[in-house]
């Protein structure tokens, strides 16, 4: 079955906000072995949402959307709704139930504009939405089906999950399933893995796919097989598995489609190693990323994030030494960070950056983007000085990721 | 001038990859007063890409694609462009010993699917890419331009940034000016706010939109203008703006677009204040928030993530009888938390943690999604016991907002 996702909003438009819910839909659609073949971002516009539903139609039966369900004037996607699929509006006793409840729950008042949230086409099965106030509606005309949800992402995530995955595969029946495979890969560029794995991509078998996704110091190799019989494409996956860990060997860090900060919570879990971070110019990303696995608490104690030299010196012991005579932004400093990240939360590993985000704060010696990273395991400590042009957030975000694959390189290299 | 972009990419359709572009580029295309009026994501099919491009320049004359340009074989955006725009494919020298000093610099070894990099169609024009190996491509056909860049983030903002948005401005002289003014309001749900702003709404000037961006307790108002006359835009705005702050007072607590851990700095600055953080289930992520605006280090000293009990109590001071009558999710335990951290870092203010961000760990008494969060300033502690439903990552970046808006509130509060 073939999907396209449309999602609503001029604030997507206009760059304000991010949207996350097609990624998220994507992922579970895929799960299920459906394909989401196109995603149209358009403006709250009354005929842009017309055009980009009949455009949709006209290549594929199922249509998910996302927002401009709102109570305020500027939503207008219900009432293009009720009109393209000929209904009329009513109003839904049920609805506004739900709605009554859910505010009486948080303790606020019903108004005119919420009321309004209980009209719902006639021609849509309403499908309740337990967190929020807009109706989820499902329409059916012929072999298509469209699924109006609000662009909230809890509130659109809660009615997959709760009942629209659940009416597409009643409506739709079996399927092709498509199953991925993805092997994490460091110490190799895009292309020069792409050249090692010439061969093996000339006799991959028609129903795999091999695809890179790069990214900095990090290439992700996806197998992805679309047939009908899921036993036998899972044994042909196992096998390229099998003859990709052969060719590429320890450049495989993970076998699995996580974060960085999911891979090196593998190893350290694997090897039974805790890890802390004491973060200066990433300011608490790199404790972030690491616990933003589930369980990661097996393995992650605690951080500092040492803005100021006085908390470096004081919560991670750096001497005082060593931050007058060579700066905050230095290798005795940020070692001494590491060791001290160890100490402080009694781990046996421990990441330290300390660096200089921007905008301001350069020298010409030590310019925006020069970031000292410090990884240590036992008594082994590694450093090194790295240097990323670009935004604040840019050089924070390569700066964590920089600072977990030093420590993923330096476990799997203690072997 | 109204453009769109396409971004392309089987990962992206998969949901595996977080397309980040297409909102930066159309911010800064806004910036520069021009409209984005779609965003589509599609394979990298090259049937889907001719269909794209061709649906796109139905609508539009300009076009600005990023992804597809990789070295290996699953990207086919550069031959379908080539063949679109009716050109044959050249080998070009000056990419080619770019790419060469790039590698040189990274001390790389070029490899022959990177030597394909500087073959490019001879229909375009070549804009160098500094950051990286794939050459971004400049389309002229008629009156349509198209703009091939990679999809690797860094390389993207270089190229826009350095000649892209330049040979635009070139391109297109002058144009329509879009000026937009934003309030950050809380105390009120987004239907609350429309209704109290009925009046207003009814009277705004035909060349102002209103727009409500709703997020978790606070409601982003957004006024847009558009004309040719900059300045009197402008000065209608600073006129609604002035109207909005009479109808709403302090429920405003932010006149400029930026994140809450922008807002929260702004307050922190103005009356000169410190803030530093004492983090369990959100795991470094409010540091990370307030770290990520420039300057922060004004105003922020530093934070400690806190996972296990032993950091909660030897590194913030939470006294060990509070952590056993209470355990770490408790009131008593998390404005123990708050005031460590002010000692610890020196600060007048701080913002504390402590929850279950699941999908583990919960009981029937303290299920996932509870959170207990403190905040502080001098001798005022203000707590409140939070619950949230949805992931892991949901729940810790919900955590973090309300956290943020706790201080803010108490900030504003204290008047």
């Amino acid at each position: 079955m073939k999907s396209e996702i449309i999602v609503i909003g001029d604030e997507l438009l206009i760059g304000q906000v991010l949207d996350t819910n097609s990624k998220w839909m994507a992922t579970e659609l895929n799960k299920q072995g459906w394909e989401v073949s196109r995603i149209t971002t358009i403006s709250d516009g009354a005929d842009d949402i017309k055009e980009a539903i009949a455009s949709a139609f006209s290549r594929v039966d199922v249509v998910l959307m996302t927002g401009g369900l709102g109570p305020t004037s500027d939503d207008v996607t219900k009432p293009v709704l009720c009109a393209y699929f000929g209904g009329k509006m009513i109003f839904d006793q049920s609805v506004y139930e739900q709605n009554l409840r859910y505010f009486a729950g948080r303790g606020l008042q019903m108004n005119e504009s919420t009321r309004r949230q209980a009209e719902v086409p006639d021609v849509c099965t309403v499908i309740p939405n337990p967190v929020g106030t807009a109706p989820v509606m499902w329409f059916e005309h012929g072999s298509k089906v469209l699924v109006a949800m609000p662009g909230v992402p809890n509130e659109m995530r809660v009615a997959m999950k709760g009942e629209v995955l659940q009416r597409l595969r009643t409506h739709y029946g079996d399927h092709d399933a498509i199953l991925h495979r993805t092997l994490m890969v460091f110490r190799n560029t895009e292309s020069g893995l792409s050249e090692r794995l010439t061969a093996f991509e000339a006799q991959l078998p028609s129903c795999i796919k091999l695809a890179y996704l790069p990214m900095p110091g990090v290439v992700r190799l996806r197998l992805t097989a679309r047939g009908n019989d899921e036993a036998m494409l899972s044994n042909i996956l196992d096998e390229m598995v099998e003859k990709l860990r052969v060719l590429l060997g320890g450049d495989i860090f993970c076998e699995e489609d996580t974060t960085l900060g999911g891979a090196l919570g593998k190893i350290l879990l694997d090897r039974k190693l805790t890890v802390a971070t004491a973060e200066s110019c990433t300011g608490g990303n790199i404790a972030h990323e690491i616990t933003l696995i589930p369980g990661s608490s097996a393995y992650f104690n605690g951080s500092v994030v040492a803005y100021s030299n006085d908390v470096k010196h004081r919560v991670l012991g750096v001497p005082q030494d060593a931050l007058d005579a060579h700066g905050a932004v230095s290798q005795p400093v940020v070692e001494a960070m590491a060791v001290g990240a160890c100490r402080m939360a009694g781990t046996t590993c421990a990441i330290a950056t300390s660096g200089i985000a921007g905008p301001d704060g350069g020298t010409p010696d030590k310019p925006v983007g020069t970031v000292w990273i410090a990884v240590c395991c036992g008594d082994k400590v590694v450093s090194e000085c790295a240097h990323f042009v670009g935004t604040r957030a840019f050089i924070i975000e390569r700066a964590t990721q920089r600072a977990i694959m030093m420590l993923v390189d330096l476990l799997l290299s203690r072997d």
